[in-house]
């Protein structure tokens, strides 16, 4: 029987009828570890860790562990980020090193099951005997659960980082829905005696707060009592916040990165010219499409307007200050001709005009191609689609009572960063969650690059989260950015009052001297 | 013969070999004056004033005066503006009152020939004697020339008026390649012995500076003598910049409303991202596609994403504030399923899984859907990528020299007026014009709406260029924003240094006050 979950409470998950836990997990083992430094969760407890230790299944899509997978870089990733996706992977799938679990049946907040649940994962760092150093990482909208890949000076093992995997047990669970091993329009839909995947007929949407109770259900099998933390960026700090509100006592702590505490109207909108821009090709069939022949084009441009909010538009303009594409195989450099077709996006002519192909074809827009053309190779439009509704469906008070009132009611010690020149998620909604949430301390990263700053100044980020865990401010003295209380721009109101201030205090002081002399 | 066009020379133009003049212009004036306030303008002068008495020629597609056609409302149109689209327009073609011009053959920067270019045009008030009172006004991407459709507050019949009709001969050009009654790909191409439209055949890109060139030769026909100014906001800024640049003993003063001196990289991505949804529409084909039949559900992804870049964040998370659509059809107003097709684009299937529209239909989602249909009936997709490319290619600098040394022998009186919370030609931008051109002015429109606060904030702007036309400051001291000259996140900075300062001085009064006790 599938119960309708309650807040606070996991949902009943299995349709056999026994509760869930450890019995549940089926854990697939990649056999090559091909990451030196990522260490697959090694659970030490009973038939948990017997089962986490014997490959049991992998399903007919993440069965490949993939020698040639690029690796991230560890270190200041800047140059590289950029100029590149985040993500090296260009394969939807179990990512390498990465773990796969299977959860019986669970019914969403929309009313609906998806049945025998898979969620890929991955853990570095062992969990302790009392279980309780874990700390969960949520990931981004287009990311896989391989945290060193997109935040490799984050996690390792030392002191030196924010995720200590030589103290800290460190987890990241792939959403429902996206390709990267969990449950998605990707995989295998039970209803379908063909085994076809589940395309356009995957459950939607499946919220933020879906994935935390799901989660939940994943660590309870692996035997983890408390969260020493949660931490995300972007989407995944959606995730940390609904972790704490769900969960509250849980969870100890909180890294709210680059996020909101529901999801703005703005975003949506965003989120929704993309979706329209899939819909609108020909190939998307309401979602019912072949899939060895995708909506391509519409996928590519909806990744081509996310990568423009990812980003802020003095970043954008600095690094390409109008310059045209070259092309370096003709001998000399000269500029490159307007491309006026894309084969390998679904054939889209772009220009019926051969001489149109004269036109300047600046650099941003070959990058942007570029992007659109690197993402199709590593998502899928279904997938997108359905967690860009994810994204829509947050709102950490859903249920639970007024917005302001539900940020007030978290106690625990929250760091909420949030980047200064972010278009995506301003960074006016970092600081009113940290006005809000009574324990929080708001830590800027003051960068020209955007929303993206979260995957690019990742050095200064885990010096902060460093600091912060130990007690320490985020914030040292030097940086500018100190918790403004109020808007950026009321501070010109401040710069107005100060300089009367300063003047009516000349005066008295000139008064006051004249009256001394 | 057609001579390649140099910087600063009107081109020649007459394939016939006859100089250009008033001689070449042929006016058609609409049998209808169905606008009272929009005085057609009645140039005095010789065989330009009869001809331009005489409808001589109205091209195919703008034959129809619309007398149905909704009136913008004057004064402070906050409300209206803040919901709809500026353009209440709801087809292509020369609007209610306009005129079109027939200039002859006209030879690109590009290189190649536009044949019979016809510009439509709107013109207010009356050509002075010496030809000296004429105020040229640029219109923004996919408005067309009627200035009192989308700027009604500021120009009318009196002294309250930042362009009084009573005084100033007022007139807007519709830019080549815009379907509103300029060549056009709507319009018939000369080379095609079927009388068919250029499509995809139109001569791509032009540029601003093209548009700056044909203008010329208009207001020349008309015997303007010298401008007393060239005003636009968002793409017409960038048309009255070039003014300066193009012809500089022409013009008079400059204002450069929420635009910019060249073409920023985030804004050509905004475009080609844009541009991409239209060309990834199946219905596209390159340009050649059936004008019956056209990419309606690109254009229509395109107007969206062009909708958000035009609002602040903010702007918009305060006018829906996660709000469902609500079906008040149903006796009581129930949220509204979300559509799983969109016949009127393409027939669109959004979700083939009827489930799915059980997802919750945000009011922002609604919105900018139906701001896609709205636009799809005004406007066309060959002229929207058309008039992008004409926006990438703006650069005032282009074969003049250095950015900064070009703006800096700018002489003219400017002002400057930029928007605080444009998202897409940000402050920042008008800043830099403001500090380069030598004798200019800054004003802010401290607006949260974003970009099109230029055609929202229009009775605040009226006053603001009345001032300054006038000799007075833009900025009235009671205004906050008074041309800092920092970048906004440097105010607090300020606000630092001023508490210091107040501290010290209370310091230093404070010991004044003991040693005068």
């Amino acid at each position: 029987t599938v119960g309708r979950a309650l807040d606070n409470a996991p949902p009943r998950v299995d349709a056999t009828g026994a509760s869930h836990g450890a019995s549940r997990v089926r854990v697939a083992v990649p056999s090559r570890r091909s990451r030196p430094r990522a260490r697959i969760a090694s659970v030490r407890r009973g038939r948990t860790e017997r089962k986490a230790r014997r490959p049991i299944r992998s399903l007919q899509h993440n069965t490949v562990v993939r020698p040639r997978a690029r690796r991230s870089a560890r270190g200041d990733s800047r140059r590289t980020m950029a100029t590149d996706d985040h993500m090296k992977v260009e394969h939807i799938g179990l990512p390498d090193g990465a773990t796969s679990a299977s959860l019986g049946d669970y019914l969403l907040e929309n009313g609906r099951v998806v049945r025998d649940v898979v969620l890929g994962y991955t853990a570095y760092g062992e969990l302790n005997a009392s279980g309780d150093n874990a700390i969960v990482v949520g990931h981004s909208l287009t990311s896989n659960s391989n945290v060193t890949e997109w935040w490799g000076a984050m996690c390792g093992p030392g002191e030196q980082f924010a995720l200590n995997t030589l103290e800290d047990f460190v987890i990241c669970v792939n959403y429902l829905g996206s390709p990267y091993g969990s449950s998605a329009p990707t995989t295998a839909d039970p209803d379908k005696a063909d085994g076809g995947c589940y395309g356009a007929d995957f459950p939607t949407p499946v919220s933020i707060r879906d994935n935390v109770r799901l989660q939940k259900m994943l660590l309870d099998s692996l035997g983890v009592k408390h969260l020493k933390m949660a931490i995300g960026g972007s989407m995944g700090s959606m995730l940390a916040l609904e972790w704490a509100a769900t969960f509250p006592d849980f969870v100890e702590e909180l890294c709210l990165i680059a996020g909101c505490g529901r999801h703005t109207d703005w975003a949506i909108g965003i989120g929704e010219a993309q979706r329209f821009s899939i819909m609108a090709d020909g190939k998307f069939k309401g979602g019912s499409y072949d899939v060895n022949d995708p909506p391509k084009a519409g996928l590519a441009t909806s990744r081509m307007m996310a990568m423009l909010s990812y980003r802020a538009p003095a970043s954008v303009d600095q690094k390409f200050e109008r310059t045209v594409t070259m092309n370096s195989k003709t001998g000399a450099a000269a500029p490159m001709a307007k491309p006026s077709s894309h084969v390998d996006l679904n054939n889209v002519v772009a220009h019926a005009n051969e001489k149109a192909q004269s036109l300047p074809y600046f650099a941003v827009e070959s990058y942007l191609q570029y992007q659109g053309k690197k993402f199709i190779r590593r998502f899928d439009a279904n997938c997108y689609i359905q967690l860009t509704y994810t994204l829509d469906s947050h709102d950490v008070a859903r249920g639970r009572g007024e917005y302001r009132d539900v940020l007030r009611s978290l106690r625990h010690r929250v760091l909420v960063v949030g980047i200064t020149s972010d278009v995506l998620y301003p960074f006016a909604l970092q600081r009113e969650l940290a006005r809000e949430m009574p324990h929080s301390e708001l830590y800027a990263i003051d960068s020209p690059h955007g929303h993206d700053a979260f995957l690019i100044e990742i050095a200064s980020l885990n010096v902060a989260v460093t600091r912060w865990r130990n007690g320490e401010p985020a914030t040292l003295g030097k940086l500018r950015w100190k918790a403004p209380e109020e808007e950026t721009r009321a501070s010109s109101e401040d710069v107005g009052e100060l300089q009367a201030a300063v003047r009516e205090l000349e005066e008295d002081l000139a008064r006051a001297r004249e009256m001394e002399g």
